[in-house]
């Protein structure tokens, strides 16, 4: 693999939708989007492959198997970026795919397999949901929703686009994703590689503490229903228990909203979203459990839980998972198995197929952000990595 | 002293800028305050006083002693009210002077003093300060000030009206105050008077968590520098010492804003309004320092603090509350002596001379709400309470 040309073709995507600033926005069916649309068909054509776009903007890219009735592996990942984001935020798993597919050409090694890349369009969160194409292609888009519809036609899309960008999901070996891990373990470890083992399960609770709003000068401490306070100790409560049941549990209170949210008011009622992230469901059950019953600990503070979201655990094909950590054992490529905190195209593709992810570490963590940034010694020890999974995934009978 | 006819008079008063919800909205400068002020002077003329308004729309009742030469004790408190207020707030210590200088009239007693009853504007927090009419007319405001001159100019006030409204401080005795106690020490604990010996003094504080912004999936709990957990630990760390301190600390965090306050995205930085309220001010210096001391512990989360308000408590005057207790006791009324948490007019008036307050119960501690509530059986120990509280102090040499 030619590291320099991939880097030059990695960039001549990346930098469109370049801010002065340094970061990327390349939001879903922006202009920016359009030219990368445009400039990713002609590197994945240069790189030898048959393409298409689909009517959502996902563009695919095949490399034909000589058995016309082989099944395809699939690997993607998206071209958009959120606003201000990085270069490397799912760009890296479609140059991936493409110079996966490349090698192979270029050795001329012969797939039993067909294989198709594909960016897909609006994975960051946006109107229409994050993970847009890849659930279009799953048809897990509820494209019989008027409402819905109605948002879709703001991006100029109708009922048939949505429908005709479904994929034949028959005769699909499995997917394949690489991606920026977007935390700071890898690269704190000083570890090269991460091997998923799923995507993480997701609960989203609105939490309201019940007080009562009074003076804040003539309330003594005895007296006071301080609905804020209370909110406070469950906070960090809830901080302890994600860091006491470990096993990557976490906990986030990331928006809070006061009220009345006045200088001189005790609390009268705070609301808050709690979020907490894991692989498995029985230990975010727990742990809601465990935090509802300490609640009632802080009377005279009362809480209600209005559970706003749940997306179930994802996980990753154990073969595929087998295949990779030997490939890394094999090349002596510092590695851990362990799972994605965010969301991915994998997931909706996991609805049909089994699927496979490889995480290259996130300089300090960042991502979302102009400063996400991955060595490019990094970048080349994952892409050769997927390349050769490809190819040992080929042999299996997936 | 009649009490229907009292209430009569209070309610003739205390309807004016009457909600459809029961509470009252009396505005300083409002179209209703300046009809409360009219009847307010036809009160008091009336009672058998002479009236006098000053520019800022302070009403003047004068009851003249025999001796052309003998101090002024006054007695006031303020006639405008919050939005949606209640009728107790304020109007009642007018009330309660106005009566108290008719019954010395009806009854034939002749004081050695001179008696003035004020009727304060705008002690309400308005976009002139708090305790606006008592400050002008103790020369408190800053009438040199152009832009505080171009705020007064909003409500048709000259830089000459300030200064015309400047009462002469000279040969006054001191100032009493009777008022509703805004807080439920009184009520719950079945006391019909509070004796006030200070109004506490207060100091705000913008605390500042500095943390890390970042993915609330991808970034393990163990890396994480999440501001709201900080100031959560700090929130709960004030309550526990405030609760630890007694002696009437409070401290409360009124008003929290969260950055960038999105669900997925741990806090990087939250700033929060601290507001600690005591009569001792080494109390309130001792709490500051221990809980800085306490943020240091919060690490990788650093504080600022930055003081924002910063106001000295008041003390009453001792000889005042002494003649205070030796009424109630000879009465038999059940009272306490204890500290105001909130501000008054009374606050403006001690820059000048000695001050003495009475407070009312207040049902459940609610106040600045149309459910402020206090009976008409309290009002009248109170207002009883007042009038023998000037005959006493009539004989002191203050």
């Amino acid at each position: 693999m030619d590291s320099d040309k991939i880097r030059k073709n990695f960039f001549s995507i990346a930098d469109i939708g370049r801010n002065e600033d340094g970061s990327i926005t390349r939001l879903l069916f922006s202009k920016e989007y359009e030219e990368a649309k445009i400039r990713t068909r002609t590197y994945m054509e240069e790189a030898g492959l048959a393409t298409a776009i689909d009517p959502v903007g996902n563009i695919h890219g095949f490399l034909q198997s000589e058995d016309p009735d082989a099944k395809t592996i699939l690997i993607g990942s998206h071209l958009d970026t959120v606003i201000q984001g990085g270069a490397y935020d799912g760009l890296l798993g479609i140059i991936a795919g493409v110079e996966t597919a490349r090698e192979l050409e270029e050795t001329g090694h012969k797939l039993t397999h067909h294989l198709e890349i594909i960016a897909f369009n609006g994975e960051e969160g946006n109107d229409l949901g994050g993970t847009f194409g890849s659930r279009c292609a799953m048809g897990l888009v509820p494209a019989e929703d008027n409402a819905y519809l109605k948002k879709a036609k703001a991006f100029g899309l109708t009922k048939e686009d949505l429908l005709k960008s479904r994929m034949n999901t028959k005769n699909k070996s499995c997917f394949l994703e690489l991606h920026i891990e977007q935390g700071n373990t890898l690269w704190q470890a000083g570890e090269e590689i991460g091997i998923v083992n799923g995507i993480v399960g997701l609960v989203r609770y609105k939490i309201t503490a019940w007080g009562q709003s009074n003076h804040a000068g003539t309330t003594m401490m005895e007296h006071r229903k301080d609905a804020l306070t209370g909110m406070a100790k469950l906070m960090a409560e809830a901080d302890r228990l994600a860091r006491d049941y470990g096993n990557h549990m976490v906990a986030t209170f990331g928006k809070v909203e006061v009220t009345p949210n006045a200088v001189a008011v005790i609390p009268g009622k705070v609301e808050a979203v709690l979020e907490i992230r894991n692989l498995d469901e029985q230990l975010l059950e727990r742990f809601y459990e465990e935090l509802t019953c300490f609640s009632q600990e802080l009377m005279p503070i009362t809480f209600t839980f209005e559970k706003l979201v749940e997306k179930t655990p994802q996980t990753c094909d154990e073969r595929i998972i087998e295949v990779i950590e030997r490939l890394c054992s094999k090349k002596d490529i510092a590695y851990r198995v362990m799972p994605s905190g965010a969301t991915h195209d994998s997931v909706a593709m996991a609805d049909q197929m089994p699927i496979g992810m490889i995480f290259v570490p996130s300089k300090d963590g960042i991502s979302h952000n102009g400063a996400e940034y991955t060595t490019w010694s990094q970048v080349m020890t994952g892409i050769r990595l997927l390349y050769e999974t490809v190819k040992a995934v080929d042999k299996l009978h997936i």
